[in-house]
């Protein structure tokens, strides 16, 4: 049990009976136009650190505020974007506000550049505007991801309008990670504006493209991107170009596929969210994204007791900051999920 | 000139008559057979952080003093394992010690990564053994680079083993950044060896694949490999699957392409070090990589109006440590560096 510090045992890990409940990706194939330009491609040289200039201009086009493709960087999947914003956002011992439960790596990559994290505890996954209202003054930046990994849960529109605000005023930036934008079950997305908001989003979720590795940041405040760029010159340089061009084909994929996907998705959170009732647990309805984050008992034995006895893999609640339960990713079909709590429901008679 | 505060206004920059003597990029193209798993390739879903299992287990077998593929992790370019080894080598204040003069992004992502840079001078571009013993004295590690960025020098066979031997004693990592390992005119590259020795190389120079991203480290010291894990599932997570399965590829490539490629880099060198001398330029000669630095008078100057008025790229010896010097990369033809050494001509005799 010793090994559950973090997640990094789990990811990749496949095959062999595993029904894997653990890392967020879909099982469902990109568009197939992604694919048809590799038997052509032959290109090896350098990119541009900031990203292939096609794929910057067809994103632009898909931010009403955004102005221009020069305030993007493409980068190693959001997760890289997520690192370079922490690494260049304040100076050391700046407070970054986060609210709780929270995807698990924003602590440690705040601690590593040098800030501190501040937490707001959500009520049912959503913010509490009073207690964001208090936490925030003083803190350089805050980081809102809704929906939101771990819980599903998406935030009110009115909070997120009051937030917009209230960060303008006290001249805070927000990092604003919407990589599971596109998958809302309940409405269209509500993007976070402002000039100094920074938004990062993903080709990962929306377009099932993972392994490949592009996401991408964007922002109005033009010190901040160029903060970027410096960073990544040293510290990756350009992402894969061939993956910029397998996103840039992603680009032009008609919304029906998204719509698609999103009914699929919402078909299996209806499996998984009354399954897991069934057993008697205790949940948040998750509203976008494939998670939901159960209440359990003993959260490190069931994790580690559903893998080794069970094969099924699930992620620990404590690494996203929400001790006593467990996250599931219900990323895989519907068959999987059912024989997969069918594996949950005997762990948990047995137990 | 303000522009000109470090290489990234122009990496990437190519076209419209422009001769680049800046960034390292070979023009040469890939091995042919890099490109042959393109048509059939299918897959999207998140490969091992650690880079996956068939070419970590190719190049395990390249090195003698490397036990097993688990001592490898796959990275984004060197530049993310030399990013990643310098975040979690050290705690906040450790020194690292550099020979100068050094590759750019050094200095900058040492402090960036919260340890002290410690500078050792060189003599003609080679490691003073006794002055390295002194300042070594109290360094968490040591960064060597052979042959090196920007000078072409290698570090000689038997001052390599006395660093061996001293960091041994004082147990002080010593990472070894080889990217041009087989890119030496003069010999075969010396393999630093050691316990806790950190071997970091690419297949952006050696195969070129310079836009690809696909770079690496090993260590026989576990503790260290596995940190590096811990903080890629963070920061960055797998290395692009397609990427990688190119560079296994690569892996398969006969050592008489490597061969072929030395001879037409040591043409190129020869040109531009009989070219630069002929213009009345100091330099050291280059022994491996494909860099060459010239002492010049108004550095700042002149790399600025190569660039606007002659439209020549070249980088200025500050970015490396190296003031008073421009550093030019020969990766480009024959024809073209013959035009550039006369544009560099004309700019001598008109200033």
């Amino acid at each position: 049990m010793d090994q559950l510090k973090n997640p990094s045992i789990f990811i990749g890990v496949q095959g062999d009976g595993i029904i894997s409940f653990g890392s967020g990706q879909p099982d469902l194939p990109p568009p197939e136009n992604v694919f048809k330009i590799l038997p052509n491609f032959r290109q090896f040289k350098y990119g541009l650190i900031q990203g292939q200039p096609n794929l910057r201009k067809a994103l632009a086009k898909q931010y009403e505020c955004c102005s221009s493709e020069d305030n993007f960087v493409i980068t190693n999947g959001a997760s890289e974007a997520i690192d370079l914003i922490f690494r260049v956002i304040g100076k050391p011992g700046d407070k970054l506000l986060l609210h709780k439960p929270y995807y698990y790596s924003y602590p440690t990559l705040i601690e590593k550049a040098g800030l501190k994290v501040v937490c707001t505890e959500t009520v049912k996954g959503k913010i509490d505007f009073d207690d964001f209202d208090k936490k925030v003054r003083g803190c350089r930046a805050v980081l809102i991801n809704s929906p939101s990994n771990p819980t599903g849960r998406i935030q009110e529109i009115n909070t997120l309008k009051k937030i917009e605000k209230l960060c303008s005023d006290l001249d805070i930036t927000i990092i604003s990670d919407e990589v599971y934008k596109d998958l809302i079950y309940e409405r269209r997305n509500y993007d976070l504006k402002g000039p100094h908001v920074v938004t990062i989003n993903s080709f990962s979720k929306t377009f099932c493209m993972c392994g490949l590795r592009v996401g991408y940041l964007w922002s109005n405040d033009k010190e901040i991107v160029q903060k970027v760029i410096d960073l990544k010159t040293l510290s990756s340089m350009n992402t894969n170009i061939l993956a910029q061009e397998m996103a840039y084909e992603a680009t032009k994929t008609p919304r029906s596929y998204v719509d698609k996907q999103v009914k699929i998705w919402q078909e299996r959170r209806d499996a998984i969210y009354e399954g897991l009732l069934k057993l008697g647990l205790e949940l948040w309805k998750p509203e976008g994204a494939f998670y939901i984050l159960p209440k359990v008992k003993n959260p490190r034995k069931m994790v580690w007791d559903l893998y080794k006895k069970h094969k099924v893999i699930t992620y620990l609640g404590d690494w996203f900051g929400a001790p006593g339960s467990i996250r599931l990713s219900y990323a895989l079909d519907i068959d999987k999920i059912e024989e997969g709590l069918k594996r949950i429901g005997k762990y948990l008679k047995e137990k």
